[in-house]
């Protein structure tokens, strides 16, 4: 069963080569240049595919994407018409955007980046008012599957936790105050850090501009760990800048590789990673592939 | 009812004050300058006091930490022998415990001081393996009121949780493996990330010395929360030199404030934060007392 790993941003060889290799002999995952006869392609592994990703392979039975968010995958233009596309449905990936989640919501309510600003000085100073995660209303934004986990990591350390998406999720998530479509500014004016995993869609692109910031409590932080094309940048930029946002993190851009030239690499109140909060795991990989495999007919022995 | 805010190294009027005057307008607070009649004062609330604390208030019937460990506290040369000492429970103060500790075993596992460091040069680089939190297993050494909501926060995120304390903990706490006195080493050796949250005692202190930490794994990274005195400040520098450790958060000193000269806060493998991991809140503080309250005699109408 031969697959093509095909995709224009990431290393898909770097990170998965040898964990295919040891889980499934029997998947014969190939670059695009390593590859004599497209026609015995049956399956593509993909993230981001470039437009004309597909053009090449004839025989593609399913697509597979290692991201939760298939947006890039369904927008292409070279997709051929009713190719399924499975996302994998990965628990660690959950654990691991809840846990980079985490990781950010303490920079902001805590102040860490003041820590590592006094430490180059040597100087010792204490903040000890505010240390309650009852002091940060948290809201998440988007409550599929990624949502859902890092909604129940906050809750556990004992923040106040609201979610958004447009319907109601099922099942409730304890402890989580729901909002859907008609409630957004609610949502917004209670969340004083405001966690971004909405997926792109038409509705989500551009969501976050000077309007909606605006709607956020004076002094609230923005974690971005959605879509690149939901934040607006520059008004992002205005918010920080006029103070009514404190602070931002960002994991996801406009245009990735985030170019050197871009005002957000260097604003004091914005930390910056390279997309890089959650991937999904080889296993998760290879597992979901052997499940639909059974559909998939080999095209040569 | 008098209570003396007595403490050698915080501003208890400072974090405390309003909030006391709010939450329990009969409890009247003073700092020792504010006293006339000492001989009136019933209650002391105290984290560090200072060798002579007690020394000037004959009439004491009990005294209030606002820190978890007391060690400071039963040490004091002028405690009068007898005099009930109140450590208050707090489960907020347990879950601030619990974000930080949670906050720095994800800048450990996932490198987040090389995306700050690469922000400030523009770079965008990648690393995309080992974010599963399979790929960390995780050391919470102290089982206390604290260590079992550091470690309930990080099994929630998916990480392997070990605990180290002398007896077993009552009850076992799901997902966690539980080593006693006798496995302290092979807790050790399975702890890529070793949290410290342990008491300071007589076994405790020195106990993270150059043998210990050399039963580590290489590449171990410690997050030390629990008291100065505990981990031999030298022995870690020289650890983290020899590459044996790849990092450490360290949040208590042997001396505090920490000297400006000491060579840990230059060291470009630490994180230092002052003393901040978690503090008692008020209103827990005024619940213990007026719970604890009934059994004292006021002195004075």
């Amino acid at each position: 069963m031969i697959g093509v790993l095909s995709c224009s941003r990431l290393d898909l060889r770097g990170i998965y080569g040898p964990h295919f290799e040891a889980l499934a002999p029997e998947l014969d995952l190939r670059l695009p240049d390593e590859i004599d006869r497209p026609e015995d392609v049956s399956f593509m592994v993909t993230f981001i595919p470039a437009d004309d990703a597909f053009v090449a392979y004839p025989n593609l039975q399913a697509v597979y994407s290692i991201g939760a968010g298939v947006d890039a995958i369904m927008s292409c233009p070279s997709l051929p018409p009713g190719l399924p596309v499975h996302r994998v449905e990965d628990p660690d990936q959950a654990r691991q955007m809840a846990g980079f989640a985490t990781f950010h919501v303490l920079w902001h309510h805590r102040n860490m980046g003041n820590y590592l600003a006094n430490q180059k000085a040597a100087h010792w100073e204490r903040h000890l008012t505010g240390l309650s995660p009852r002091a940060r209303r948290i809201g998440v934004a988007g409550f599929g599957h990624m949502g859902r986990a890092v909604a129940k990591a906050l809750v556990a350390l004992g923040y106040p936790v609201a979610s958004y998406s447009r319907s109601r999720p099922q099942p409730a998530e304890d402890g989580v105050t729901h909002y859907t479509a008609g409630a957004f500014d609610d949502f917004l004016a209670q969340s004083d850090i405001l966690i971004n995993v909405l997926p792109l869609t038409e509705q989500t692109k551009g969501l976050f501009g000077t309007k909606t910031l605006s709607k956020l409590p004076k002094g609230a932080a923005l974690i971005h760990l959605g879509r690149g094309g939901q934040v607006d940048e520059a008004a992002l930029i205005d918010a920080l800048d006029r103070g009514h946002l404190s602070g931002a993190s960002l994991d996801v851009f406009d245009s990735e590789p985030l170019p050197p030239e871009h005002p957000i690499w260097t604003h004091p109140k914005v930390f910056v990673t390279p997309h890089v909060a959650s991937i999904c795991e080889p296993q998760t990989t290879v597992l979901s592939i052997r499940r639909t495999q059974l559909q998939l007919v080999p095209l040569s022995a």
